[in-house]
């Protein structure tokens, strides 16, 4: 079990209804698992004051680290910045670094009442750098405040990567068989008794175009350093249920 | 506001890990929508025992609908429908309705343990028949059980819609204009508090191949007849700050 561990929260009325398929969490699923950092939970919340405090609060008390994405733009619908604030009763007011990078970015005259919004956050945020459209993310305790458009977003999350404690990544092997899930489900189930330490997951596929159907199985582990030996177990154990297996 | 509200529930350390892409929800969230049940939240959770049960009893209390998917296989990783009868305090036991199409389904001497697992459901559970691969689903007060597998969870849930209580759907009239968010942020702030039966949301787009940049209005209610006069009001405002718009 890697030590690290993260909460995501995405907020935003635009994955509730539909409009946007959120591919932010995905994303950073991948970059955290790499980053010896295990992801317990995602939420999806609406852009509403009361669910993001309460969210914010219960994240904060649960994991290591809290990402969230969307609502830091300068619309009005944009309330993250502000709930935050108020979650861990800090003031909401202008950050004099991030005024003078968005003052400094826009030609004169058109750093607006709206460009100025997102230069506020909680009074002890420290900012997150965002190189491609000067906007900064933020800081406070153990949560970290990214923008909702992923191209932006993602920039962000790989800098903040870089210089947050990791962990070591898990280790995984990916296995394909051709036979049914449920033919191997008790040989995995007894293999998986074994070996406490390491998860086996069974994920089954079809593929209409191709007609081709089988079985992904993943056998991950935050903490041993050799998965050969239960690889080499449900290797036999598929063999002997008379099909063939190969490593992903 | 419509008075049926729906959470989602998707159960599987896949997505967690980054290894697959959660599109259920995105599908579910717009036939929601457009079934008049307004999507509040959605939780991706692990293939956990205590998890599963403490998420099912809050969203069984805060919502009209609970809607999981994952976890309902033949393998020893599917434990969604034993931790939901632990959640309800129902016995975990073979359905024998759904024992008989299980036992129907395949050849004979074919259906074994891994897949009679399949039939195991809290007692008092109705099933949701499976057109594709009949292993069903089932709905245990208002926890509506589905699979992962999208094709099949899809089928499954248009098919779910088809008999629940149904609302009206959310009207919504989307917008586009070539302003920025921030030139438009303070009129569109003054619009909604005009409205508060509405909700105007903001998201702007960047199209890096096409080199067109915008952003799109969404105006939408569940109350509303008719959100004529509200769009009318931004066209002038975005007419007025000399920007384009058009509906989407």
């Amino acid at each position: 079990m890697s030590k690290l561990t993260a909460g995501i929260i995405v907020i935003g009325d635009e994955i509730l209804s539909g409009r946007t398929q959120d591919t932010n969490s995905n994303f950073m699923s991948k970059q955290l698992i790499q980053a010896g950092i295990k992801l317990d939970e995602i939420r999806v919340i609406q852009d509403n004051r009361d669910s993001i405090i309460q969210n914010i609060l219960h994240f904060h008390k649960t994991y290591t680290y809290v990402f969230t994405t969307g609502g830091i733009g300068p619309t009005h619908d944009d309330i993250t910045s502000e709930s935050i604030s108020s979650a861990f009763n800090e003031k909401y007011c202008f950050h004099p670094k991030a005024f003078k990078i968005l003052e400094e970015h826009y030609p004169k005259g058109e750093f607006n009442e709206g460009r100025q919004k997102m230069a506020k956050m909680p009074e002890n945020a420290k900012l997150i750098i965002n190189p491609l459209t000067a906007a900064p993310g933020f800081v406070i305790k153990n949560v970290y405040v990214l923008p909702g458009v992923p191209e932006i977003m993602q920039k962000m999350f790989v800098s903040l990567l870089r210089i947050i404690e990791k962990g070591s990544p898990k280790k995984t092997i990916t296995l394909n068989t051709n036979l049914y899930e449920s033919t191997i489900a008790i040989g995995l189930a007894t293999i998986q008794n074994k070996y406490l330490d390491c998860s086996i997951g069974s994920y089954p596929y079809f593929n209409y175009i191709n007609k081709t159907s089988g079985v992904h199985i993943v056998v991950s582990s935050w903490s041993l350093n050799n998965l050969d030996n239960i690889v080499e177990e449900i290797k036999k154990m598929i063999l002997l249920l008379g099909g063939k297996s190969s490593i992903v």
